[in-house]
């Protein structure tokens, strides 16, 4: 049984409608207390300015191939979720990526001025960490998501890929080099939403790596069809400046090595992380799809 | 028996040079990781530049109050010191309080640029659960500390507090406004510190709630007794300007009610945090010593 392009992109749609709707409700509730209005609006507005949702989605999904009912990970595709929006309020900031678009939207401090867009950023990454703290899981579970969530997160993870990338900003980089960058500041957090999924769904240790291997091709692969999107694609369809990468000198796939070996290396991640899954039955057949069309939008 | 001052001092110095070398091992070893050097080296410089270490100690003491060897709280003492570094990192950024100097040394941004210094604070941030995760504590208890902290950090503690701070900047306030204001941003992390300590002795709820009404008071005693030194320390001795709260119109005890005052509600706070331990025996000395001693500086 193959997922069609057209009924994946569908699938993801209604699967981040769906997760929109709980996330919604939950901000509601933390969004109630009224301590530091313009705070929490901020932190509000950047969660729900929209997205594909990609990592929640990721999250869920690949607790349901473990077999688990989705909505054990609801609070795992959350905390992914705060991390991802913490990231992209901070990388926005002027002193980072100085970016004033998000989602065809104002960032953050352009909104609210760069001390609340620190703080909401702040805000949004303690979250994470007590919406796992009040998973309903198992306390071993959630000691598990934590440290994954915590390492995917961290120095050792996003946020030194994060550094990595503006450190190499106008640097001769190879393809090493920028696999590095991309693994760490992309893939890594891809990666994590799989594991965090599988994690609230008790995974084997086979399915965990499965899950893992899957993710960072995944992550990879759609990193490189971002780089590939900035060269190529429509600024109004994307929401955000194009062509912005190279003029900034940042480390990116096309510049190392072409446009059109990017797109054969994106291809071959995407198939890769396909296999990765053939510890799966047809429950991780959306899995599969979604690794054909996050590179779609590029090839 | 009573605990003097001078006891007292050298108890806490002693417990803090403690501290500061089990913290330096962790440090290496998180440290040893070379992908963001720079990144890495903002983090220790942070972490390791010093400071009276009060969190940590109070986190370590109330787990010994509690009955459990207070070796049982150094993932605790790790994370609330990491939480409190960060916050120091951000809010010294030049979009909040533009800070140049802390603890006599440059700040973080200063010495590393501001967008390591964002990163930075958010790799503590973020190495704050990651050291609670690995605590080697039961599940259950591992999980109510991460929800402790994270509630005790995020925007309905310190990081609102913080927001609140900056927008109360030139506003003419009440003492409820700073008392508010100074709970959150000050005394709700200072609290959880012996929450978190308490916690990983297996506490039971009273001896809790004990630790949380010590705890709040001394906070609330220890900011107050800040704010007085602000108006009457000694720049040398402090590390950092004074005078600064007043000419940047921040919220203090000292411009809503006076200095004379300020004192006399320090003193009752600090004698209000010493009754809250009447549940524990002279295993908690050491914290009934604290109280007293911490208010000293500005009597």
């Amino acid at each position: 049984m193959t997922t069609t392009n057209a009924t994946i992109q569908s699938e993801l749609a209604q699967a981040a409608r769906d997760f929109d709707s709980h996330l919604s409700a939950w901000v509601d509730q933390w969004a109630a207390n009224r301590i530091a209005p313009q705070l929490v609006e901020a932190m509000r507005y950047s969660l729900l300015v929209g997205g594909k949702r990609l990592r929640p989605v990721l999250a869920l999904w690949s607790c349901a191939a473990c077999g688990s009912d989705s909505s054990s990970a609801i609070s795992a595709a959350f905390a992914i979720e705060c991390i991802h929006t913490f990231s992209l309020i901070h990388d926005d900031l002027p002193a980072l990526d100085d970016d004033d678009l998000r989602r065809g939207q104002p960032t953050c401090h352009k909104k609210f001025g760069e001390a609340t867009a620190i703080l909401a950023g702040d805000g949004l990454l303690t979250l994470a960490f007590e919406a796992l703290a009040s998973a309903k899981l198992p306390a071993e579970r959630v000691v598990a998501l934590t440290r994954e969530l915590s390492d995917a997160t961290g120095p050792a993870g996003m946020i030194g890929g994060e550094w990595l990338d503006l450190d190499a900003e106008g640097k001769d980089l190879d393809e090493d080099d920028v696999q590095r960058i991309h693994t760490l500041k992309t893939a890594r957090l891809i990666r994590s939403a799989c594991r965090l999924g599988g994690t609230c769904a008790g995974a084997s240790r086979e399915q965990l790596n499965a899950l893992s291997g899957y993710g960072k091709s995944l992550g990879l692969a759609f990193q490189i069809a971002d780089d590939v999107l900035d060269v190529e694609g429509d600024p109004a369809r994307m929401g955000k400046r194009t062509n912005k990468d190279n003029a900034r000198g940042k480390p990116t796939y096309p510049a190392a090595v072409g446009v059109e070996k990017s797109k054969t290396i994106m291809r071959d991640l995407a198939k890769a992380a396909e296999e990765h899954l053939s510890v799966f039955g047809p429950e991780a057949n959306r899995l599969r799809a979604l690794a054909r069309y996050v590179i779609e939008r590029a090839a």
